[in-house]
């Protein structure tokens, strides 16, 4: 296994052509595991809010692959001593499939199941798969490299740095590709100026000095990106009904309910007795599938929600600063005098509470998802952490600019206005009489 | 029901935003059967050609509707006589609601089971849906006026002619957004100029002289879509495969086979008994679902194809300018002979058994698919049809570009190559020994 | 003089196409005074940093036309009563026309000879030119209107708001067209989305509350833009080079020097003599031959300045974050000893020195170029100033990011290395011997 | 002279960035010579059409130096034999410095004066120029290499199949270029689909078969911009108003007429005495100032059409398929008798008469400009001809689609319609009475 006899291209709206120069890489994309990507969007239920966000994890992993490639090929086309050559393919590999594990919809089901994509991406790499197979016939300690690269653990840290740091080909592609489907502007930066100035140094990568304005750049676009795209509260809304979809089913079978129907993946979902088989059959096609059959399942709670995702009745959503336990408390009384069920329509969001980060220096807020600071390589040869020098990244880095988010369910609301008090009917701005439509 | 209280907006990526000025346009954009063209792609099995594909018939819905929204906006704002300023919600219905009636993988779908989206699209309009008790809300006879002008039979031709023509807003969105999505550049034309220079005359849309050029360039783009991306062989390859699945499950059902596993609406579908409601449960999650679960049947054809849609193992093709029938009678000789089953695992193509048409000026080929040539309006008032004046345009409307394709497994023959006759290997290009890798 | 009977339009790469329907507009393009822009590039002497820079003022001021007209446009669309629509046509004039009175170089030529643009423009605007005569055959008083609103003090202070503000049709153009025409991705925001949230509200323009995002955007690219494209040190050193010969002239010309060759309009503008019909000859041309005909000039200095300028020939620079008088006078002291003028050879600039002002809310620096800050338009009617609900734009609003520099003559200091002391050759990083070519 | 210690970058809108390694490019782009090619725009007057179209021959010199570079750059990479590897400096250089000798407005100049622009560039890179001294610095025979080149005489053809063929770095830039200047989408095509294609083979540059459809699109691009953008009515107005003014000069020098101001080089130029140093002096400041100062000369035609060319008052067209001789003695007379002088007031034009080629594989019209046709390397290592595999190709490729226009002073005649015959009025569609400015 080697060299392609010919180069195979696929075109990129993003990167206008990915090429592949590798029998091995050719044989991975080619694979079962690394084709069901395809059937998993990379925006999870923000197509619900952008409808161009319908693009997959299959194209994001091949675009995050291209940019390791190029980044890689610079390296070696200047012969930068500090670059080891010998992990070219596994950078490549692991870039690819650094997503392999993921499930659909992957945040919500992590959160109700208590599942971890990343573990399934060392179980895809490591067991009996196709992948396994095809990286093992290339050399049989590569699986269990890239598993290294992918758990962070790997020997040769400027690899992982490749996949994941703070200015990582990940990151880089996935801004670029979601502002590219969403339609925004917010996401783009200069690719190739930033590939320009990547400089491997002792185990990391860097970025030359004269580099620090297009990583300003890259910066600003990211904090875009997050206010204006991944932290949507329309998605967030989306995302909740999802959840709220597998908790209720969690619910109804520790209740021993009896489902109409109930594809066995997610049955052993949701029983906690997930084999790798089974993982891997999990894909949108199944989820919402499966959704549509519940639509007509006897649980009214279990049938709305489903609709709802389908039909995207989505919860509405009030902001504010504070939501004090006290007046939580008086709202979960009123929705329960009218018939809801505040476990289910009601749920409170401060953006901050998701896996994402924006740039910072300091302590991470969340433990374990840190990433290293970008460091700039001065002409003298020393390092600088880009916010001691950039008054602008100083200045973002520190931000912590959410606000409460209180998702329901609107239309009950306006349904039951006459119950509500004028309090309640205040904080949820619904009227007295349900304006005519002429207004 | 009227005009918003506040325009609603959407972010696109071709069109940069899209406005909903009327609540009754942003009421069946919330309707569930609106909302199910989100799980049907645009392009059907082209994603697994250009990975960017994957788009879905929401969103062109979405851009037809904002096309024709422009066209009547600026037709309104000149106040130009020959347009019937009454039929603006008409239109518009049209334009969002024209391809409603879609199955997912329509056209394979509709070959094998004789259904027709015109017709579907018809029944969603004036049977029990949500749609049509929205359009009925606003007019009694507004569904029927949208469903005359999907028929082609609307009183107000010029309706007709805006959502239906050489060049109408149907093709301009679906050409602009699938160069977009497929990251091609051949798509692009000038969508503002040819916009500018549409008129209203007499119960149909044409351009004004000065346009000519614009319009050269759409219909070179078309041109150059058709080949590039539509008729590309990868993309029939897997629709091949599809029609394969699809005419074996009949086949199946015709023998009384016992399947494992069928949905209700999937049953229905080859028995030829499926009502509106089943109808729309068809999406492309059940599709692929569908055959995520044949892929476990007893049955080896049809396991081997859902196993080839799934995971990419499209059959491969030779291309030929003539294919007399005793050479084919000779290649499904041979591949009898090896085990293959002719019926399936072969097919001939030939790009103009297609429901596109090039721009074309005399005699339709495919009968009822006709659509009225591209007039040009002189500043002396007469009409000129374009090929006569446009040099470019007579070039290419005569042009039968198409050749023959054989598909087959590739695999299969390779792995028999043993017994195939010499003459055979040379036809598929098959190595008597295998290439060793490192070649 | 009213409506054209046909609507003319400019191709244009920045907004797609510039609409002009007004003859009066039509008849103002077409005047001698507004086609001398095309003689006067935008950035001035930015086009030897891009090459690409090299777009005049012509484009930008159809531009800037042109995004006020969809703005008014948008204004009487929705019947805003706040928009006074009687002045349409002053605010379009006034738009088209605010840069008619810029010389070329501007901001050299006003600084070494105290003119001053606005004043010109209002000569333009009121004394004997054919605009003069266009305006006033519309309304007598429409010639001092435009001057009123290019001056500030129109009684209808939403007209200059909408030409001269923290978020003006100006501004908003030359972001878009210098980023295009630079190449950079930098300049790029969502103008058709700005555009959308503008509101007219008691005398101004504001923004509607849920556009902040946007107009966050809009300032982060201007921020951008700033050290970018317009701090750009190698353009500050053409800068220079431009000022040092229009220094060295007007020096000459006091001296009683005897030129070779001077143009008429030239020497008016060394003696503060410049009288209206001399101005308007000025442009880059008759600059760019001055200097190509001073090169050959009897005094060394003149001619070797206008030989970099044409050839560039720039100056280098060092930076620093502080200057104190004693270094520069020790290097004043280096300078002459090899035989160089500190006068001309030397100069020392601090970003902040010059008239673009990155946004702020508190006392302006340069006085009289003090902008009113954005606005944003509550739900309940209520303003806010937008830098106290946007934490990234109070962030960057209080930055001061720039350093000094000094530039001076390289070749010079190589040149005469021998004779540098050992700190002066550090400072300026002369190395002892030549490298040699190989190294 | 060698590697470059760090490479410099140029920040391009058309390629994204500009790469120089090469000390020797750096140093000739740095050059007087070079330098000049600022001050001469790319397309002549076609600024006067499209005024985005004010970028210079030295931005496109870098473009084609860039796509140039590209092509060699990944020769070297796959290392193909037909390649000469020796040759990279020279085709580098050929390709910056090909457009070297152009006189400002080349295509008028050559045509009144008897000048050739490519003697021109010969003599810059022979005789004593500092591009001269740059190259045989680098090696004694370089300059002479590179002329040869340019006069297409070069032992090496390949090296000039690079920068002059149907399919040369020279077209692939300027279609791009002038495409994104201008703001048209006509001339976009898939520069990196076409570069990954592009062959040496035996002595010339081929394409590789699968790369067809990618030629078809640009092919189709070039006809497009030819007859959108180069063959344009407007611009060829202005370009009929610059010849008038040179020849009105030159026959003014043949009378003797004492002019109020010249140039020197104008001097030599009309004389025809010109001298490398002066040829070089040729610039568009120093063309546009003269036309600035001719305003003002007593000659009336010559002011007349020095201040229509600078204000843009250009002739208007009439179009004809035919132009018999009769009906223009007519029209002569016509001309005539109301005081126009038809050697200066009118002009012919037909859009075949010009230095352009649309793709053609049979005999060249023009002697001495024709193309080698482009040829497809098929997988059996043959070659065919595009146009004989590629229908929509041989369909352009016999087009001859231009008519006649005939170009005149319509204020003029508007003036002088009373004396004019119902016949000329009808001609130039002249009404009897003025239309009252409120029509």
């Amino acid at each position: 296994m080697s060299t392609l006899k010919e180069e195979k291209v696929f075109k990129d709206p993003v990167h206008s052509y990915i090429y592949v120069q590798d029998e091995l890489i050719w044989n991975l994309i080619n694979s079962a595991e690394f084709q069901r990507l395809r059937r998993i969007r990379q925006l999870g239920t923000t197509f619900l809010t952008f409808h161009g966000a319908e693009h997959s994890r299959f194209s994001h992993s091949l675009g995050v692959y291209e940019i390791t490639r190029r980044i890689i090929s610079q390296f070696e086309r200047y012969n930068y001593p500090d670059w080891p050559k010998e992990e070219r393919i596994v950078a490549l590999c692991a870039a690819l499939l650094h997503d392999i594990g993921h499930a659909p919809f992957s945040h919500s089901i992590e959160e109700i199941f208590e599942t971890d994509h990343e573990q399934w991406t060392v179980k895809i790499l490591l067991e009996d798969t196709e992948i396994n197979h095809i990286l093992a016939a290339y050399a049989p300690d590569l699986p269990l490299k890239v598993a290294q690269v992918i758990q962070k653990t790997y020997s040769q840290s400027i690899v992982v740095s490749l996949i994941s740091s703070q200015l990582d080909a990940d990151r880089m592609d996935y801004l670029l590709r979601d502002a590219y489907f969403t339609g925004t502007d917010y996401g783009n930066f200069d690719l190739e100026r930033i590939l320009r100035v990547l400089r491997p140094h002792q185990g990391t990568i860097v970025v030359k000095e004269s580099g620090m304005h297009a990583v300003e750049h890259y910066l600003m676009s990211r904090y875009q990106m997050y206010w204006q795209i991944y932290f949507h509260p329309v998605t967030r809304s989306s995302e909740i009904i999802l959840r709220q979809i597998f908790k209720r089913a969690k619910q109804l079978y520790t209740e021993k309910y009896t489902f109409q129907w109930m594809d066995p993946a997610i049955f052993s979902l949701i029983e906690g007795t997930l084999h790798l088989n089974s993982y891997l059959s999990l894909d949108e096609s199944l989820v919402q599938y499966t959704f549509s059959r519940w639509q007509h399942e006897n649980d009214q709670l279990l049938s709305e929600l489903c609709e709802r995702f389908l039909n995207r009745k989505l919860y509405k959503y009030i902001t504010a600063t504070e939501m004090p336990e006290q007046w939580l408390e008086e709202i979960k009384k009123a929705f329960t005098s009218i018939g809801l069920d505040p476990e289910y329509h009601m749920e409170i969001d401060y953006p901050m509470d998701r896996p994402y980060d924006i740039y910072r220096t300091e302590q991470p807020i969340i433990s374990g998802r840190e990433k290293a600071p970008i460091m700039l390589l001065e002409k003298d040869g020393t390092l600088t952490e880009i916010a001691s020098k950039s008054d602008i990244i100083s200045s973002i880095s520190g931000l912590h600019q959410g606000r409460f988010h209180l998702y329901y369910p609107e239309e009950a609301l306006i349904r039951h206005r006459h119950q509500l008090s004028a309090r309640i009917k205040q904080i949820f701005n619904i009227q007295d009489e349900e304006q005519s439509s002429n207004d």
